[in-house]
């Protein structure tokens, strides 16, 4: 989780919202909070501005863990016999939960750094997609931090309409980017430069990592008016609805580039301090284009990760932990996922450390 | 949804721990909400007291909406072949949606006058018994107000031992009672009295109302430790952790009987108001032992609906909506459902004109 503050503004809203603890929160956005991700998305995907609604196309969720599991609900009766999901490798807990949900098989799709760890869509089998109900991808990707491009994006776009599968996006870090570079296209403006609406597309979006609330739970799924609608009918029978304060917070949340703009420039400063310390020990170094992890290769991840803390004090995720071994091999092997949310001190710690285990695994 | 307010104290411990909106929640209780828990349960179902511990047997959750929803899907494989769910009718979506997520045929058990609307559990066949993955059950009932006796809950937990099924009980109300009637026992005190653990139970107490506090989406559900086992392991792959704020004030409202004390009082009132304008009218006028709702006889539940509100401005739910129609008979029918939250003003008030109506249907 981000280690910097909410802004204190939301502090604010809480206090002057009290008496809405009260209220049963209802299963769509209040206004100003609809109003607010409306406007949020009009600036953040300009092209995406005419293929939504609030009404039709968006409702808000309490964080995206649940809605991105719920969503294999409405996957579960799409086709007959027995189903797949199509789901990126290493993956987030819930797309598994989603695609066991779903009563599906899972077809994995290995997230490999030959394809800068956006996985492969174009070589899945007729058999495999004609079974498909659901494909959870995720751009930037969790955990390399790396960006889907837009014909990336129109790609799986195009194959969830010819194959009949919803297209569920994970967009939780599309607000932690690199400032030096564009930013992360989304699936909506995919969706908007196909021209053909929102057909088969959910994407998800989150206040976790943009305004560093993940206690907060909330964020909001975006897409096809059909599954918009059965998602809703979902939340008002047994989901979690996202309580009226949180949802007045969430709205000057989405509402203000000032606290996020300085969520991404700490990082910047994060992965510069990485890059002076690491970059002399690879041959092709490159930061990633977004989120707060680095993936960094190394010989034995596992291996790696209890030297990392029994000698130097330094807790990193395995990256074979986070992935799945399939038929023999498992995308995350050789790779620590390094956290870098702490303060630059911290960071600047970290890697000196992370240099000197390095320096020892030459020698 | 209760027109009491949250006691102030909530909105202290919100302002003191707002940097706590910045941390993950976690899916189990914080230890002071946990405690709290397991106090309020050796307050309020003393038997139990040695039945649960936090580790095993206890989830916190946001409401009960949604545990009683995704429980349905712990229950999808504990039988082979077409499986079938056990529904009290009038029911609550949360009930249905569980057992649609169970994959099941939905078998109503109808709540009847005659059995004081607690379904009658001891005819349903052995075949029906032998399918049954799921049972959902509700005391005090929603919306009647009716009690299950301690028999009756030890009733319904051997046969889910018997049968193999899981035994949901909905708990929402049990601390919405008359004052001068005896606490509604709970499922854990009949387990407790069974002497055999917890088996196949699992009970839903919430927060909502109790403590008027439905915007805050708190509760916990309590049980089997293999049903609180999975349900952990569901929560921390796809669906809502309780935020470390609310937990912190939920810890608080279960630990204060004071204000829960004023609104049984507040309810008590408003039903001796209810007595007052409408025992006249009925042969056995019955006040309901718990819960918030009159649940009134009527020649025409949509027709007095109608009614009511057109020609009397008051809005009451008409019975037919809350029941299904199982082979021809809704037993939702013939009756309205009316709210007793607000102030004794509005009751008074509201009794006067239902007393014009009930007069108006005689001559």
């Amino acid at each position: 989780e981000p280690t910097l503050n909410i802004p204190n503004f939301a502090k604010n809203i809480l206090e002057d919202n009290f008496n809405d603890w009260g209220k049963y929160p209802p299963s769509i956005a209040i206004p100003s909070f609809g109003n607010s991700i409306i406007k949020y998305i009009e600036r953040r995907y300009p092209s995406a501005k005419n293929l939504l609604t609030l009404d039709n196309n968006i409702v808000p969720v309490p964080g995206t863990r649940e809605p991105l599991h719920l969503v294999g609900l409405l996957a579960k009766n799409l086709k007959g016999g027995k189903t797949i999901a199509l789901v990126t490798n290493p993956f987030y807990h819930a797309w598994r939960a989603g695609s066991i949900s779903s009563g599906s098989d899972i077809y994995w799709l290995n997230a490999l750094p030959d394809n800068n760890y956006i996985p492969n869509i174009s070589n899945i089998s007729e058999k495999i997609l004609n079974s498909s109900v659901i494909m959870y991808i995720c751009s930037p990707s969790n955990p390399h931090g790396s960006v889907a491009s837009l014909d990336y994006l129109k790609e799986a776009i195009l194959l969830a309409r010819k194959y009949n599968f919803i297209l569920a996006v994970d967009e939780c870090y599309c607000d932690i980017f690199r400032m030096n570079r564009p930013k992360p296209p989304g699936a909506l403006e995919a969706a908007a430069s196909l021209g053909k609406g929102l057909d088969k597309l959910i994407i998800f979006n989150s206040l976790s990592k943009r305004s560093n609330a993940s206690g907060m739970r909330a964020g909001f799924i975006a897409g096809d008016k059909n599954i918009i609608e059965s998602y809703k009918l979902l939340v008002s029978n047994g989901a979690s609805p996202v309580p009226i304060p949180i949802q007045k917070v969430a709205a000057s949340l989405y509402a203000d580039e000032e606290h996020h703009t300085k969520a991404c420039i700490h990082y910047d400063k994060n992965f510069s301090i990485v890059e002076k310390y690491l970059k002399p020990f690879y041959k092709d170094f490159k930061l990633p284009d977004a989120g707060f992890f680095l993936w960094l290769k190394v010989r034995d991840d596992q291996q790696a990760a209890k030297i990392l803390w029994n000698k130097f004090s330094l807790r990193v995720m395995p990256g074979s932990f986070m992935g799945i071994n399939v038929q023999g091999f498992n995308p995350g092997k050789g790779f620590l996922r390094i956290s870098l949310v702490d303060n630059k001190e911290v960071i600047e710690e970290a890697m000196k450390r992370i240099q000197l285990f390095l320096q020892s695994e030459i020698s």
